[in-house]
């Protein structure tokens, strides 16, 4: 791909042998870039448009090619086109069916002020510009089904979790919050990454440009680019952008991971926190009671798979000299690989997530343990001068003396809780109520009602902005 | 480190057993975060300075704990502190030390309305924006004296590579102001990353935050970030901005391995492009001869490490549930060691290139083969109407000939060039000059004299621009 | 480190200008090698034995040098050696120091026929087999401590479980039994990877070894090395070792990291399946009733870190020409963190294990569940020549029935079953005892208690096996 | 694919809702695992023979399960299968087709005393053996072409490098033996991983066996396994063998990075060391006279895809709480795609490898640069009992004077060696000839022509040991 390799007629004619098979096979990028047809096309026309424009090719001839280049693609979409062992790339399969279209006077011209060098950077580009608008789209989605569901559930209480162990009541609308504003980062990361995706490549040629008089900007701009690239030499050998958004996606994996993890968890005999929709559980091929949560378990286990392509790329990269190598071909598979897995993960847990049912019940018993309020007694006690460490201390010795007599922290009465400290008074009692516990947490991201309005109003406008961005700036 | 850990006295109360030497060890996070305590102590400040203007603790009680932990920073900067084996993080450290000074009742008071979940975030992320700093001004430098060089080599020719194999001549400036290009991508990268590094977590308790009156706003302005965190459990569990910065950190050693890769390669006596500085090469202590490229090699081999690091802590994350655990402890050693490496290896490259002396003479030896000009020849054609491929086919045809008779392709007659191909006329002889060759390529990112010129103004102005936001956001 | 870098003394003759400071602090690996000080100067002793009887230098020089080696050990041993900012690495530091103690006459005949590239792969590979023989000694702690456990638990039922749903019941003597199986493929693992480690490279010199008539094998008799490298250019440049060792302990960290994971889950309030010991424990800083699991959670949390290392060495080495490269210095830092880390981290679930209480009524409880059964009345009807696909079908429509009636799938009457499929007897209720099915299962890997019996037999003779090879290969 | 996921048929008894095409989707890995097909049918063949065996299912059932599983694989090797939307994986795809052929009475006891956990484990295992034995097999071809090459250029002297700067005389064989050795270490890694995958798994059921009376060796001996596996809920989750051989082929690809690293130097202009087989080159779209190492590029470009396989896997398997999960179901794509990328390495290499043309004479020249006899003349001082340092820093003097005017090393005169140390004789200059310099080491190791000739014989042996080994153990 790139650069290197090509048919016969391509560059043959310096060699005398003809290319072995075995490294026909071993070299050849199709299998992975032929799903690169319709931006390679794009490109192409843009650029012939450009040829004709300048007149570095005549307009019939740009018209021609044009022309051809648009059944071309039809072709391919339709399937009525045969790929051929020695297409070696989409770009040398796409001109060859030119020449066979046009014959060789007009096809010829197409690669004029052209490489595969800066060709091949054009196609990835307008892929992962494109990926950014799906993956934009599907963190909107999720983000809405998140926003929803916390939306139903502002006064379910539930844990609030540290280590795994029962912390402190919460409710299950900041808990999904919380997954919002982590897709929100993720929505953020993509969108940043999206300005250095925008770099229209073209017109770097092989690695020191052209001498012919192209217009780069018109190729920019029919494209839709926002910038050209500057540097020629960096412009055919810079694959930031791939690496870049892989980065991202693999921080969205990580959230999807956690969420997943939770689903796991939560799904189990143990928590039961959630019934999973039958349409997205499994069963076993030998135990007929079982229901799985298949879906959480493979987007937890994919997160692999992304950030191993994160590390490919990377080390794929690593003390590569100027300018163009050809292990930059191994910058597609792995690229679609992370994109395919972050789109389709994003999805399936949105879809998931819109048909789970929460069970409230077991949520608010878990969230009744009075074990929970343990932080309410000692705020109690600062808030009558004591000082923390004074107030955690004796917290701790109440739970030490209820738990020595199997007894809840709630059921110690107001005479133990005075000899504990003198500072308890009677209203200690109105603590142990989780409910109420809530309620006192008003403060910025926490999960009192009234700040919990204001984190879903603020959610839904970060969701109508995002789509804003995607609608201005990318297309479904 | 964080919520989970503590030395008896700040959560001994609930256990009888004391903890093992073995846990000791194996949990103590001291030896990486002692570096922290800056950051902790300055988040601690700001923390009293709320608890007493919000009459969450007596006015005298904050004045006397902030006057307390600047005698505590002053004893760390002097080296007059002691570490004690019970002290198991930064902030039980500071603490202990708080009591000696100030005693229980006030002492005990700093905790207030904080957990060492969120007090760790605040630390981490103050941490990070300094980093970030760092980074900015240091990749400013490299550029400086990357434009610096470029400015004196705007006329020294060299081949641009392709597959390491010599493509076409351009210029060093040309070379040089493609890595100019990667580093305002590694510059505009920390930047983006600031903003989501630039949110003030305290206030997110152990993970629902709190009760008690706190304005987490006025923490924040003390301490100059731009915005608070909004979901309390989101707040003790991300690490996404370590991630982010990592990943930004990983492309910037990238960058740096691909220009050690090619001093490594110029430095051979095969290429003899460049005389390293004697200050920033070493010799052998068995080869009295050698000179060695060690800086360069060994930015080249750190940028593993910088990997590994991206790839421990995505790992680390990968399923965690809800909220604070205590893996999350290990987000600071490949943290910091990253951040380390990438600056040290910043600096070091500034100060190498800064003192390296280019072989100019062997530089354009290598760029004045004539091979390297048959693009020009396509060119040449292509300008007479010929199809680009038909005109690649026949410039091939004359490598190949030249080739046969092992002669330069400039060789060739008149009369020869013509049996080759119609078009040629007279004036073909003069395109085999470099000089030229480069001359005629203007195009935006060209290595023409013009397109460079404005190159390196486009360059001066971002590291202009880059220096300003630097002094805006950062301190040095 | 290496051949590279070295003080003045060592290969200053070549240069006018004195190394800066930067390039010192970049370029020392003291901080990191300074831990290899034995294994560097056992070596030395060994060579400089070696040059003596060689007569390569006299042997009245050969014994003052090995008598100021052993000097120089003391001194490091006792803290009486002081490193100067001079010193580069151990090798030099203790060649310096050397030289201050025999001069220049002696001292400096202790490098004859050797280059730091040779010496530092010596100093590594010594280190790898010591830390093999740790590593294999803590597997063996950890297996035996899981054997004790499995052995008071042949009779204790949990459920074992597949995607986190409980599945089948099983004792815990079988869940502890897989964990041994784990670690007896780590132990064979390092065992194979020793045998890769224990080559001496000593003689490869700088890269083609050296002319004078050195003795290889006796170096490597007295060091106790297995065989010799036979390939100088490999011997300096190979670092598989370190990756091999990497990679064993990053499956040692898969399985710590499960176990972890399990201990997590089975601390929480929701499992209920151990009680963590108060030593192995730790509590909040805010939170006074918390318990948390933080030991197991750091060993999960490091387990990234091993990751990080391994994938950080591998990306150094990749596409490094031969044969010594400086990058190589770059193979120490991550090494040891990783075998620190497993070490550790073996040693602390060890110690952590044997102190564990098993909650074994709810372990029971949870495992009493009828529907775990589900899989025995399809082998019931199995038995009765219902093709198993059918019996699957049939079971299935029983658990769906209880179901929806909110029923055990237990409490179906006979006629019921019957209803079902007509080869259901009245033995069926035998069927719903999970000891009874427990006590069915026994082909080899099973849960019955014969099966159980042969396994622990098995599992005692592997750990008393692995012990023998340690002692016989390795030294505590 | 494993436990979960399957057609309606399997295990939809339980569930009331269809499975939704997304979640079809995104579970099913017949895309993936239908490579698994002659695994999957050769492990149900031994299975239905066993069961007939045991009598568990009527021997007339077994034969005709055995007769239709082997009309379903030759459909498959025809392609004459139909692969079905409901086919989830390849398990449920032929047990599907098995029912179409014999019907719901015969067919549906296949799966009897199985499960979809211990099947695709078993699947796995016998491909991984496969894996084994193709890998070695062309290590084996590499390693053979490798010393032919050794053998025809025992005499052909060239630089060896360290640093990347020429250090000290070598010959080519010297060289390429390096590769030779680390290729037989490669190949020992996977033979003693062969031992670890040769565990036959099946009778493990989905996780605690069964209580159906199987014969697990039966199946074992049918298939070739040297071992059945112990624990049968470590037999269900176990993929070690998958990371073991992973972590195997990543080191394979270093070794093969750095031989293709040097392949593009040497194919240089500045090196020019090698000339490549016109078959296994490409030129360029763009520039006529360009012949580029192509297939050297991929190999070291595929280095990272390789080692991003090995990273997904341990970060799949990490944490990951007993016993089967769905997050497995992620072992196999990358495992394939890192088998392929390794053997057709190790293939493309051997092959081109065996074309490639040494350019002798550039190497001779490069080898003969007097300067790299330095460590000759410091030795030839120990020689006359000139201490090893003292000797290292008079020659380090004479490169810097000569150097100062400009002159070879080798062009002092006796009289200026005899000024820089009286040690020096006449015969000082019969130090600088490359070829005798070579000759003079014969240390084990060297590249003294006895050493070379030793080291070959072996490295044929070895060889020739690693076919038995092959041959017994595996099948082309």
């Amino acid at each position: 791909m790139a650069e290197g390799g090509a048919s016969k007629r391509m560059w043959g004619g310096r060699f005398e042998g003809s290319p072995g098979r075995a490294l026909q096979e071993y070299t050849s990028s199709l299998p992975v870039d032929s799903r690169l047809y319709k931006q390679d096309i794009a490109g192409s026309i843009a650029h012939v448009h450009m040829l004709g424009a300048q007149k570095i090719i005549p307009a019939a001839d740009a018209q021609a090619l044009s022309k051809g280049l648009n059944t071309v693609r039809k072709e391919i979409d339709t399937g009525a086109f045969r790929f051929l062992p020695s297409d070696e790339d989409i770009h040398s399969a796409v001109e060859r069916r030119l020449h066979e279209l046009l014959g060789p006077e007009v096809a010829g011209k197409l690669h004029t002020a052209r490489s595969r060098n800066d060709q091949v950077a054009l196609d990835l580009r307008l892929y992962a510009r494109e990926a950014i608008g799906d993956i934009g789209r599907a963190i909107c989605r999720l983000q809405s089904v998140l926003l929803n569901l916390a939306q139903s559930h502002q006064a379910t209480l539930l844990p609030a979790y540290t280590h795994l162990q029962r912390a402190q009541p919460t409710t299950l609308a900041h808990h999904l919050l919380a997954y919002v504003a982590m897709l929100q980062r993720d929505f953020d990361r993509v969108q940043d990454a999206y300005d250095r995706a925008d770099i229209m490549p073209l017109g770097a040629g092989a690695v020191t440009a052209t001498s012919l008089p192209i217009k780069r900007e018109m190729v920019a701009a029919e494209l839709g680019f926002g910038a050209i690239s500057q540097n020629s030499m960096d412009a055919v050998s810079d694959r930031d952008f791939v690496v870049e958004i892989e980065a991202a996606l693999a921080l969205v994996m990580v959230h999807l991971s956690r969420l997943a993890e939770e689903i796991v968890l939560w799904a189990t005999s143990e928590f039961d926190f959630v019934e999973l929709p039958d349409e997205y559980a499994t069963g076993s091929s030998l135990m007929p009671q079982k229901k799985n949560p298949d879906v959480a378990e493979l987007v937890r286990g994919r997160t692999g798979g992304v950030f191993g392509a994160l590390q490919a790329m990377l080390t794929t990269l690593k003390g590569l000299p100027l300018s163009y190598n050809r292990d930059l071909q191994e910058d597609k598979e792995g690229f679609f690989r992370a994109v395919d897995t972050a789109l389709q993960s994003l999805d399936i847990m949105a879809r998931m997530l819109s048909r789970v049912r929460f069970e409230v019940a077991s949520m608010e018993r878990a969230a009744s343990d009075p074990a929970l309020l343990a932080t309410e007694l000692a705020e109690y006690l600062v808030r009558k001068d004591v000082p923390f460490r004074e107030a955690h201390e004796v917290v701790g010795r109440a739970v030490k003396r209820a738990a020595s007599k199997k007894l809840a922290i709630s059921s110690l009465t107001g005479e133990q809780w005075r000899s504990l400290h003198p500072a308890f008074g009677d209203d200690v009692e109105k603590l142990f109520d989780a409910h109420q516990a809530v309620t006192r947490r008003e403060v910025p991201g926490s999960p009192g009602p009234r700040a919990i309005k204001r984190a879903l109003l603020r959610g839904v406008l970060a969701v109508k902005r995002n789509q804003e961005w995607l609608k201005e700036n990318t297309t479904a």
